[in-house]
This record gives structure tokens, C-alpha cells and sequence, in this order.
């Protein structure tokens, strides 16, 4: 693969606990050795590396006592390229290796359960790479923004998060959270294409004006929760994302260190290959 | 894109009452005027529409009464090919907008419900191209072979999964049946690929050896289960898979062809676009 990162961004975008969003620039490309063609180029030949992981990682699945997953949380304000990441990067992977899950507002049903409920019933299961549109931080940044619940509540939530992701390492999750980082001004030039092209109105919705109100509100929940949330073992990235072509580079990277990481290899035969030859000559 | 059909799949490959598999050339390209490179070509220009009409699929559901869906049932002898379906044509789309699911042997609580239960959890959401690797025909394919239930109750069950498919059809989804068909020496051959190479390993289990022991019982239960839920609205088509590229590209066509029928269009603000604008200059 082409050498085009001078800092991983396993090191560069990681957040430390005294993150400051606002000190980052969200039109950079930290640690990229090259521009938007490069950028390319390196997506091309990351996609090919990061289907041969997917495959090792969901044939150790199939060999006993395989316990591997990997975890991709995505979160970001609105526009911000959530659908690009999944479409450009998850997508250049096997569909059977993906367990994908965009959370909506809660229904009902999960409201009447703890708030890590419906996230444990969307987990990936071994040998698969979960990508979660949206996920359990909902419950401590729209949740807080809003005060849908108390900040009493939102307090106790920011350590079972922590908890919650500490077991799921635990039981072989490697868990990947991303927080896709636009500028305000970027985001209103998205919003603005989006009402210009009729093939596009349909991702636009009134209530997007709405939040993008509350933007300081929401940066200073992200701030609290990335803080609050990033672990050794559960890091944050965030990633600036006003270049969409360095956004998705960045995260294909961290998916694939995250995999190379598994020190994968093709599971051993676990039957005995010379009888099978012999049984499926005689057939 | 290409002129590479002559006769459309879901013309040449559809499935009659009577059809009859031994029949069927597995080797053969029925339809497509080109050989295995312009198989290659018709498959990448066809990849960009399939993704194309997905996304118009998935607005759609975004539109007020939105009940579109598509659900793609792949069926076949092992080796046959579900997995490079999935990999080359499904691959080819948005993540976001496909939900695939692999059934397995049914689990004891699978089993203490109806036979399809299971199936009716994993059915696409609205605006979802559903992919059932394995389906509710399992349960007239292993389940007649292997005896597992009584013939009374297999009988039962072609009616059953017509009333079903008539139901999925009613509101809204789109059922597309392929069968893809080798040959017993192209098996013998696949298989032995995988006892070779210490990179497919992991996809080889004794257990193939046995079902294709059972060949014949297994193609008989095939045709009889086309035979019987073969309708107009539910077709079966058996594609020829001995040519990995053309099934993959028939495939493909049939799912475009399906998508093509709903007749998908962006649709239409569902708010007034001048006022946004004004908001969102406001902002």
C-alpha cells in the first residue's frame, strides 16, 4: 500500500480526556502526505486491503473459540458524512461481514427499557464488523441538549458507557468510535446543496435547521461526552471532516489498524484434510 | 450501458410449473451475448445503476406512504456461488440501504415456532433490498431431504410459502427466487479448490461431503419446491453458476429489473423549499 501516512491516525486524531473541538481544525488532514488524488488512490488501495482483513477476521469467527468483532461508531452533527463513510468505506467490504445499524429516535418500546438496551440487541456478532449509525452517545448529547432526561441521569450515563465498552473489549469487541468534526459554515453550504438539488431533498429535513440552532450546545456535548468516554482500550477519533475524501481515508485507516491489530491469520484445518480428499474423490 | 442481453433473465432464466433441472445446461450463458470479459464489463457499468436505483428505492421510503421493498432469496447447492452474489452484485450497494441475513440451522426456538417465524423477523424494512442467504425454502429442500418432518407437513408448506410470498408481495416487497445451479462435477471441483488452498479451509466442513452424497434427492426437491411456488408475482429463476461471472452478472440484471418495475423517482419536497432556504440563511 502506498506510503501515504506520516502519522497513523490511530496517533494524531485519537482525543485525549481534555479535548477541545473548537482547537480543531476541521479542514485539515493531519498526517496525510498528499492530497485529495492521493486521497483517493489510498481509499482504492485500502478498500482491497480492508476486504482481505474482513475476510480473515470473519474466517477466525468460524474456527473454535474465535470471539473477534470490531465495533465502528459513528457519530456527527448532521451532513457531516456519516452516509459517506458507510457507503465509501464499509462498502468496499464483503456485505455478509457487516452488521450495520442506523439508530433512530427511540421507540416507545426501548424507551421502557435502560438506554443500552437497544444497543446490546444491535451488537455484531463474532467475525463481523459492526457499523452503528448513531449509537448510545445519542443518549448523552441529544438526550442533554434537550433535556430529555435528568443531568443527574446524563452523569450516571457517561460511566456506564464507559463500563458498557470496557466489557464488550472484554469479550473480544474491538470498539472504533468516530467523531466525524464539520465547521458550522460547512455545514450550512451542505444544507444549502441539499435544497438546491430535488435529488437531494429527500435527505433534507426542517428539523435539521432546528438542531443546527442548538450547534454550541451540541459541540459542548460531544466535548463532555468524548471526554468523558475516551478509554485506553475505547478511544475517540475525531476526525476533521470538512474534506469528505480525507474523512473517509481517515477512518478506512483506523478500521484497518484496528484489524491488523487482531493479528489475524486463516484458520488451521480443523478436519482432516488428506480423508476429505479422499472422501470427495470417492463421490 | 452495454448492450449485453439479447434475451432478459427474467425472461430466459424464469422458472416454469414444469420445469426440469437435469434440463438445464449449468455451463450455459442463456441470454447474454459476450463472453467472461464483457461479463466483467456489463457487471461494473451495471454496478453503478443497481447503486443508482437503490438509493432512489431508499428515498422512496422516505416519502409519505413509502411501502417499497425488495427481497432477493438465494438458493443452492454448496459451492454454488451465494456467497460471490453477495460479494460482487450485493457489494456493488450502499450498505445502508441492504439487509442481509444468513439462515442457519434452526435454533430450538427457531424450531418451537412456525417455520416461518424466523423469516418474518429478518423481512427488509421499507426502502431495503432484503438478501436471504438460505431461506424458508430450506425447510422444504433439507427438511424433505432429510426427512425432518413428514411429508404431510412438507406438502402443507408449498402452500404455506405461496400464501407468504402473496402476503410479502401485497405489501410491497418485491420477491425475487433464484436458483443457482452447478453441476456435480463443478462442485467436485469447487470443493476440491477448498482442500487445497489453506485460505479456504475455514470454508470447508466433512458435512458438504455428505449433502452431496445426497445430490439427487436434493435436486429433486429442488424442482419439485419450483415447481410448486413457482408464480407470477414470485417467480423462480434458475441461473446457470457453473460460469461464476454469469451468474453473477444474470444476477444482477434481475435485480435491476426488479428495481427498474417499481417505477422510482426522487420524491418531492415534503416542506416548502423558500422558506428553508430563508431559515437556513438565517442561520
Amino acid at each position: 500500500m502506498a506510503k501515504t501516512w506520516k502519522i497513523e491516525p490511530t496517533e494524531s486524531l485519537r482525543a485525549t480526556t481534555d479535548v477541545s473541538l473548537r482547537d480543531i481544525d476541521t479542514s485539515a488532514t493531519p498526517g496525510f502526505d498528499g492530497d485529495k488524488k492521493y486521497g483517493a488512490q489510498a481509499l482504492a488501495a485500502g478498500a482491497e486491503h480492508l476486504s482481505e482483513l474482513q475476510e480473515k477476521l470473519f474466517a477466525d469467527s468460524r474456527a473454535a473459540g474465535g470471539t473477534k468483532s470490531v465495533l465502528l461508531v459513528l457519530q456527527a452533527m448532521d451532513t457531516a458524512g456519516k452516509g459517506g463513510i458507510v457507503r465509501h468505506v464499509v462498502g468496499a467490504v464483503d456485505p455478509q461481514g457487516i452488521a450495520h445499524h442506523a439508530f433512530k429516535a427511540p421507540t416507545e418500546e426501548e424507551l421502557a427499557h435502560d438506554f443500552l438496551w437497544r444497543i446490546r440487541n444491535e451488537l455484531p456478532g463474532v467475525g463481523m464488523i459492526g457499523v452503528f449509525d448513531r449509537s448510545h452517545y445519542e443518549d448523552v448529547l441529544v438526550a442533554r441538549v434537550r433535556s430529555l432526561v435528568s443531568a443527574d441521569t446524563i452523569e450516571k450515563r457517561y460511566d456506564q458507557i464507559v463500563e458498557f465498552e470496557r466489557e464488550l473489549e472484554a469479550a473480544g469487541t474491538t470498539v472504533i468510535k468516530v467523531m466525524l468534526h464539520i465547521s458550522y459554515d460547512e455545514q450550512k453550504a451542505r444544507l444549502a446543496e441539499r435544497l438546491e438539488r430535488p435529488d437531494k431533498f429527500w435527505k433534507y429535513n426542517p428539523s435539521d435547521i432546528d438542531e443546527r440552532n442548538l450547534w454550541s450546545d451540541y459541540q459542548e456535548a460531544y466535548e463532555t461526552a468524548i471526554r468523558r468516554t475516551s478509554t485506553e482500550t475505547a478511544p475517540w477519533f475525531v476526525v476533521p471532516a470538512d474534506r469528505k475524501w480525507y474523512a473517509r481515508v481517515a477512518v478506512q485507516r483506523l478500521v484497518i489498524n484496528a484489524l491488523e491489530g487482531l493479528d489475524l491469520d486463516w484458520p488451521p484445518a480443523d478436519f482432516d484434510v488428506a480423508t476429505e480428499k479422499t472422501r470427495l474423490a470417492a463421490s
